[in-house]
């Protein structure tokens, strides 16, 4: 067995990282030319954090937001992306990630993999005000991509208004003040079709 | 002229960034499959940012680099990416970025505009410990990923070992510690025949 400098296990995770650019959402870019990524996803969500912050339902430590975002989804390298209507993989969706998390952390460092493990954790606990706000941002992000790209996704998978509706109660909890444009932005795209009313 | 409310100046900015997903640069992805965008970038550099600031040169503002990193390449937009080694469009650059920065940034409610200009301004000018370190790792990132990617965004465009090493010493200023390390990766470029020795 060939010993790792600690370095070395940190390069070595970097470079794990690159298989998030590979894994595919069901939302498109704006322009619909073909589905996002997770890694871009998570780019989106971290700028959006830093811009929206005074938003936020309770005051948070924006490096703890920014550190949890850009780790939020490093699970899919092993797990997949899981479809937020898809009831089917959902349910196994926790213990896929779980198991991905031990291995991918597992390649850092015990201490550093130990904190990414906690962000992770504190992200999908959703109990921290900076798990909130995350989360909220998690759910604003997506219904952009799906309403500036034309509802496709929606409209393939059939989902309807009720559906959005109860995927975006994350935003009214942790971006309560953003929640009207949320409602706003529903009923244009159930007026427009995309979404079934 | 419409007027905008604060949210919705911001929201449509956050909606603008999407437009960098579809910025190619001339790296590839590891496995090699296709071009990698300037979105996908700047979350790698900066979840490399948060997992080797151990090794900054200098002690630095963890959340300044994290905020550097995530709008470093959003003048891309307009501007386009321009190839590093591509010594006439690099003579524009600066220029066409400028241009972009007024634009794009004047989106945004002008204190918050200023005050990512102000970040963006702080990643070019490489004058704080946190540019030092931001940069470090806008250069160490495309090393990896050319490496492990065969080397043929620099096969193609016939790059030199003297240019990679001149274009890497933004590590050896930034992260000292890992310049060792990027000496050993370009060695073992030179040796593959991805680079020219």
């Amino acid at each position: 067995m060939v010993m790792m400098t600690r370095l070395e296990q940190q390069l070595s995770f970097c470079t794990e990282l690159d298989k998030l650019k590979g894994i595919l959402r069901q939302s498109l870019l704006m322009d619909a030319s073909r589905r996002e990524n997770s890694a871009e996803h998570s780019w989106h969500l971290a700028a959006m954090a830093m811009l929206l912050s005074e938003y936020a339902a309770a005051p948070v430590d924006l490096t703890r937001v920014l550190k949890m975002l850009l780790v939020h989804d490093v699970v899919e390298i092993d797990a997949g992306d899981t479809f937020a209507y898809d009831t089917v993989n959902v349910e196994t969706q926790h213990a896929r990630e779980v198991k991905a998390a031990d291995r991918l952390f597992g390649l850092l460092p015990p201490e550093q993999g130990a904190k990414l493990r906690a962000l992770w954790d504190e992200f999908e606990e959703r109990q921290t005000p900076e798990s909130k706000y995350a989360n909220a941002l998690d759910r604003l992000q997506p219904l952009l991509q799906n309403f500036y790209s034309g509802g496709q996704s929606w409209i393939k998978h059939g989902v309807t208004r009720e559906q959005v509706a109860e995927r975006m109660k994350a935003v009214q909890i942790g971006m309560p003040e953003v929640w009207p444009a949320v409602q706003g932005i529903i009923a244009a795209a159930v007026e427009k079709g995309m979404v079934k009313g």
